[in-house]
């Protein structure tokens, strides 16, 4: 797949790259786009395009950064569509079902597990996906949690070890030996497979006090930290994640203006803020619980990021798609401030600069919708619109 | 594509056809199908499978008929993505921008107008809709009416006349006029291709006596009746459908207690109502509107159909998976009532007993999922989850 590649007659580019005036999703009209070596090496207006070995036709669709799913849980075994079945009739969601997967998943084999991430992934790709953040968390045990990350690491490069989930059965009435097992054998023999550490910090899972002292153990082996915050109701988990430099907190549903004061203490200098609020609406959907208010966390300036949250318990979705339709339907996001979420915001919700933008240097991953603009991924609800992908810059 | 051909290996096989304890949904496991000149020839244990011509392998997945929506209004030309990012920033929906997409579609031809139908129809069959209804009622002159429907019959057998969608401008101050020219010369050019006649009963457009007059002026040249009613508040659409016995009024958001008896009142021998109430969620999903009551329906009697409303302005989705997530989020029905509604209650709704349904004689319009269960439908929301799609008995 060598040589150059062409990709014109663009309806609308979306660049994510401000200036020009083209908003803050940095649209163009009438552009075209080079890939060479897998990046992107010029973006230009049509008339102006250079030759290329091969070309791409967008048929005048609209052309966009792939999605940047940043929190997934792949890695695990059996479904859960029954729980989901009791819980639409109405028994309240607890995160209680997550000892089911994780005893399917100590049950199952590598290859099982592999089999289901490989499904997953190639599911979300074809959805427009070209970037996943994938986590452990289903495995509890050491060798469990380890395997878990290292099959992760086989389909991408940001891999989160969250052995702090839950607390698994065996430990449940001695949660400190729990903790103390995660900071010691467990991270260890997951930290050379993770990027990032991540806890469930919440009611009926770990307090903030056990939740600090597992990411701070993380970090202080380079791990990166990220936070599942305030889902099912007010807590600690934003402050702390504020508190020790998180690139993420997730979910992000019950705020308090002390949650919102403190993300909005870590702005930077480009206009967001180095701690991004991930929000995750396919969880609420498939909990029908009320949505995070996405309004005033943009109104009070933080970086919003969506993301899938897919996983077999509380939100089976691995389509972007369907959580743009959702920030746009429930939160009160723009189709804008929606589709830059699903792209520049999961970037930035990873730290990475690579990815979530077209622009020379990045890489060629970018979605062709069937559709003339990006609104359409709001207007369109439910319709597979993912017409091309390009991932480092080979059709897919 | 002639011969016989066997789908087997079929996890879950949803015949909408009671008995032998499969619930409602005539659920049969270790199933086998036979299909014969594009009919279902022969249901019954995989083990007892007759030998055929060739094969489909469903790889342990669910098969269920295909769905049948039976609302949607293909026949247009331009697209209203601007209106929708408006209404999601707050403008509400007054049904008012139905005159732009009526300029358009009269400004187009014929072939732009069948290249519309056309991507629609093939992009609601790769989400395994293989029965379509399809509306006229962007034409609102005698010609345009008249062309829409013939375009319409091009691909499928349920056209319906909706020449009373809106009262169209140059009408605005003699709707008394308009009404007679829908029941005269606009009616007689349109009959020919129509096999329906529906009006849009609602404040705003037309009252309860000028849509009596129209429903029965179809009914006289031997056209069924189906109503938009009672989706932007209550009226008197739903109880005029009654009267007229209407095979379905559509919408049914706002229902006061003798809208539901009145439905109720159309029970049949076999359990269901004469009159189905078709609800279209993604409607309320794309107007941001408080859903319909589908328990207070299903706890009457009523019978319930499920459909998209596919337009440019209030419901812009082909999806009927996105639908049945809906209609289990949003309306409380369970994931086997938002199923049967999506595929035996349209085929209710447009009074055919050939789809819609798994059993020798029925026509062979089925999907294989990507998923084990239907469940997965509600389960996954927004992932493209349809494999395969058998349409009159050949692959898709
Ligand atoms: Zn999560
Ligand atoms: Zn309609």
């Amino acid at each position: 797949m060598n040589g150059s590649l062409l990709v014109d007659n663009i309806g609308e580019l979306v660049t994510n790259s401000p200036g020009g005036g083209g908003g803050p999703l940095g649209i163009r009209r009438d552009a075209a786009l080079l890939v060479e070596d897998g990046l992107v090496a010029w973006v230009g207006p049509a008339r102006y395009a250079p030759a290329a070995d091969r070309r791409v036709d967008a048929a005048g669709a609209a052309v966009l950064p792939g999605f940047v799913d940043s929190h997934a849980h792949l890695v695990f075994a059996g479904d859960r569509a029954a729980e989901f079945a009791a819980r639409m009739a109405g028994e309240p969601y607890t995160g209680g079902g997550i000892r089911t997967t994780v005893g399917a998943t100590r049950a199952a084999s590598d290859d099982e597990l592999r089999a289901t991430v490989r499904r997953l992934r190639a599911e979300a790709l074809r959805q427009g996906t070209t970037t996943i953040e994938i986590k452990s968390g289903y495995g509890l045990t050491v060798a469990d949690e380890a395997r878990s990350l290292r099959i992760a690491a086989e389909f991408t490069e940001d891999t989160t070890f969250l052995g702090a989930h839950v607390v698994p059965a065996e430990y449940a009435d001695r949660p400190d030996d729990y903790v103390g097992m995660v900071c010691g054998p467990m991270l260890a023999a997951a930290a050379p497979y993770a990027r990032w550490i991540d806890v469930f910090c919440e009611r009926g899972a770990f307090d903030v006090d056990h939740a600090r002292a597992i990411l701070a153990c993380g970090q202080a082996v380079g791990l990166g930290v990220r936070v599942h915050a305030n889902q099912l109701g007010p807590g600690p988990g934003v402050r702390l994640g504020v508190e020790l430099g998180a690139a993420s907190v997730d979910h992000c549903t019950h705020l308090s203006d002390a949650d919102v004061e403190a993300l909005a203490s870590t702005g930077t200098d480009d206009g967001g803020t180095s701690t991004v609020a991930t929000l995750l609406p396919g969880a609420e959907f498939s909990t029908r619980s009320p949505y995070p208010d996405a309004r005033r966390l943009l109104d009070a300036g933080v970086t919003v990021a969506l993301a899938t949250d897919c996983n077999p318990g509380s939100s089976y979705t691995s389509s972007m798609p369907f959580c743009i339709a959702l920030a746009v339907r429930e939160m009160r996001m723009t189709p804008a401030e929606a589709v830059w979420a699903a792209t520049a915001g999961g970037a930035r919700a990873l730290r990475r600069d690579d990815i979530g933008v077209l622009r020379p240097g990045a890489r060629a991953d970018l979605v062709v919708l069937d559709a003339p603009s990006h609104l359409h991924l709001a207007y369109r609800p439910g319709v597979p619109l993912i017409r091309r992908v390009l991932h480092n810059g080979v059709p897919q």
